[in-house]
């Protein structure tokens, strides 16, 4: 096995996605020590069980001494996460975080933490509709891309290159394709491939909620026609997202007033009877289909793969 | 093997469905002859090759002394595919369809259907997103919703219990649950669960298209945040599609109304900042997904099981 990236690792917050990267950073050697806290009693007595590694009493405690450090919490409670460990945090150590939202992760985690430390938001596009530690697995992150924000002014500090490689470095050990960007396209490239889809799949499963005149029952039992899969993508983390609405409201206004005047195009032309409007508007899509699939970002197994027969 | 439902079976249009229909019905001996038929010659051509079945030069030669025709055409095309072979049905022979607006599908037969011939509109709540015969396969049946609206008129016509019965027999041979209900009550239960969803994939696809502030490329490359999921469903046929939304106008503008009512309430809230309101609306979601997973109606794995790493 190649040498460890970090020495100590620490994860605060041990849901989905904080209990992946331990799992991963065990399996891969990424890290010498995993050190972890999450502010939920029953979340740490959880990790301990599952044996993540070692979770500490409290956050400052699971920081100190790490050269790394990566936060695992809704993009809402970055700063105060940051402000509660920062006098921990060692100088020169990496500070970092997973969440769907970089413009305001960046500015939560930059105005919180000490000077000398390299603040390097992060956001691994991997996840699953589940919550929670029992959810995480070591291959979450295999070939997922995982995009890096450092801030623009960091490039003149000294360290901050050396810094960033070894971040870098690390989600490349646990399986990603890491790429840097600037936090501003970040959050408009992922208001329409992320957030824009998730309020939609919330949004229609709300709204089959309140058919009075369709049965609940109904909805379950003819889900297959393409209903039940918005219902995956809306089984997500209700606080994550909650955060991710109010911490990238601009671009997800922008990018929902775009659909919004779209469908009501769409609206218009099934009132008429525009036949050639809408198949004109549905051809389309199948190419971004097909350009997903050649870029391997997606199963090429129809419906995902997922209504094969039971094996025999 | 048990007896065969059906002496002779025709299939006219052998796209995704029809193609499935011949091979689980040759596979579970279900019909004993099949006849098939597409306005396409290359198709038709095709599904030689395939050894669908017989595969006919005329849809009346299809048709002729079949004792049940399946139509798996647009709902558009159903009246006049309907009419092309009027002339070759047998009496007493059963005209059904597959088409996922029952009321529309339903008046297009009768008008165009003779007397003595049974029709009973039918939809099988199965797909997948791709099409052609060579997309088809026999088990795409299995555990799916099958139902069945025969016209309310029918039930005093002497010979309609047994027919209703036959073609009941013969889905529930090919692995389908059975159901029967008025066709209205189908097309609003289905507006909800699949035309809606439908209708909302393709405009999601559309308005990423036309985000000139975001590249196509980023789209596909960061697409596993959830709009992978939207171009799958939106990969599915043009003309199907096209002609459900005509064909189902009004329960679809009635559903479509009330889902931009419920996201222009989100848009509000994401505007406002009220995090109550987001987070209440996101956390009901979570239970109508676990009832689809305990109704067998959707894989209980995450991501739908298809995020596995490759087998080593």
């Amino acid at each position: 096995m190649t040498d460890p990236v970090f020495k100590r690792l620490a994860i605060l917050g041990i849901g989905l996605i904080g209990s992946s990267i331990a799992r991963a950073a065990a399996e891969t050697g990424a890290a010498e020590t995993i050190a972890l806290w999450d502010r939920d009693a029953d979340v740490r007595a959880e990790a301990t069980e599952l044996g993540l590694g070692q979770v500490a009493a409290s956050g400052q405690e699971a920081v100190r001494g790490a050269d790394c450090v990566i936060l695992c919490v809704p993009v809402g409670a970055l700063g105060e996460v940051t402000g509660a460990v920062a006098s921990a945090l060692a100088p020169g150590a990496i500070l970092t975080d997973v969440g769907s939202v970089k413009t305001a992760a960046a500015a939560a985690m930059a105005a919180a933490a000490p000077d000398g430390v390299f603040v390097i938001p992060g956001h691994p596009i991997a996840g699953t509709e589940a919550s929670g530690p029992a959810a995480g697995f070591a291959t979450l992150f295999t070939g997922a891309w995982h995009i890096l924000t450092p801030p623009p002014d960091s490039a003149d500090t000294a360290g901050s290159a050396e810094a960033l490689a070894a971040l870098s470095g690390f989600w490349t050990r646990l399986g990603a394709r890491v790429e840097t960007m600037d936090a501003e396209r970040h959050d408009r490239v992922l208001a329409i491939t992320s957030h824009l889809p998730h309020l939609i799949a919330f949004n229609i499963v709300a709204t089959a909620y309140d058919m009075e005149r369709v049965d609940e029952q109904d909805v379950v039992k003819y889900s297959a026609g393409g209903f039940r899969d918005f219902t995956r993508i809306a089984a997500s983390d209700p606080t994550m997202w909650r955060d991710v609405f109010l911490a990238n409201k601009d671009a997800v206004l922008e990018t929902l007033g775009r659909f919004s005047e779209d469908l009501a195009a769409l609206q218009r032309a099934i009132r008429w009877g525009d036949g050639d409007a809408l198949f004109q508007e549905f051809t389309r899509a199948r190419r971004i289909r097909k350009a997903i699939i050649d870029a391997g970002m997606d199963s090429a197994e129809v419906n995902f793969g997922r209504d094969k027969p039971p094996p025999t």
